[in-house]
């Protein structure tokens, strides 16, 4: 066993996302998933809550990230100037899961339990950033709303970039969403 | 018995609206609102499927009407201005239940079941609205990024317009946060 090997955790991570994609997400248990990846359930369990949690981890940094974009960003900054760059630093996190951002979103499209768990964390995400753009001094209604959209438009953008795999980066989409509903906030 | 009796739904909502409100939502029953309402659990089963649908009965109405408004909006319509006409909709049906409004809100912001079902509501309503904007010829992308932003205005307007009752439409509500979104997209 002298040989470099990943992360128990990111085996495990691929070993769930490998099953889930070939036997189905409710077909597959944590003794498969351990099985996969080589490990114990116990190890599993040190990692993770449940097989659901294999999804989502990772979410709670990506909520980190964006919020310290905002934060940094310049002060002259308009509210939707601070959600793109909060979508940049997004950006900069899903383009090193890349090949698996596609496949993990299948899995949740196909799983009502998963859609349900993204959806909260989403809107968890959205009172993130509400919370730091009010802290950027941005009103409270206008703070929510920009927070939302974003996280709206973070989610179209999402779908879009793991549907044409490796022809724009995550933050390209993300720039040209936020674009397009500029036009169509203008377009009378 | 002579005297004039709402109906059994009516009923059961109200009694089960109360009875979450005294109680909360978990320690209620179908028994307990049954009893309340004057009638059975047979009778509660006849209209509801279980507990939690009592709170989102007529919300494919709801997303009907907003669609049919959208059909019938005027054809140079922006996409916009299509979404207000679905929210001036929202907004017919709203006034009708008025008063009860912001006690649903404030049960289902205080259970996590019922908000992860009030974001699926609110999923499935913005890709009804989806379709419609693209069966009046407007772009794929475009059509997503506007009822998905459509949909979310609406959560905010309508948060709004429960915590300040009697003092403004929810359509008027929504117009403003509708009027906000072009303010925020146009900022540099």
């Amino acid at each position: 066993m002298g040989r470099w090997q990943p992360d128990a955790r990111s085996r495990l991570q691929l070993a769930a996302l490998e099953l889930y994609g070939e036997h189905g997400y409710d077909q597959t248990t944590v003794a498969d998933i351990a099985e996969r990846a080589g490990l114990t359930k116990r190890t599993f369990f040190r990692y993770f809550a449940d097989k659901r949690e294999v999804l989502f981890w990772g979410s709670e940094l990506l909520e980190q990230q964006m919020v310290a974009a905002i934060e940094a960003a310049p002060a002259a900054a308009p509210a939707l100037g601070l959600i793109g760059a909060a979508l940049d630093a997004a950006g900069a996190r899903f383009e090193e899961v890349g090949e698996y951002a596609g496949l993990r979103q299948r899995i949740i499209a196909s799983t009502p339990e998963l859609q349900e768990r993204e959806l909260i964390k989403a809107a968890s995400l959205a009172a993130a950033m509400a919370r730091a753009l009010r802290a950027r001094g941005i009103e409270d209604t206008a703070a929510t709303l920009a927070a939302r959209t974003g996280a709206t438009v973070m989610g179209l953008a999402f779908e879009q970039w793991v549907s044409h795999p490796g022809q724009a980066t995550f933050a390209q989409v993300a720039r040209d969403a936020l674009a397009q509903l500029r036009d169509l906030a203008t377009a009378e």
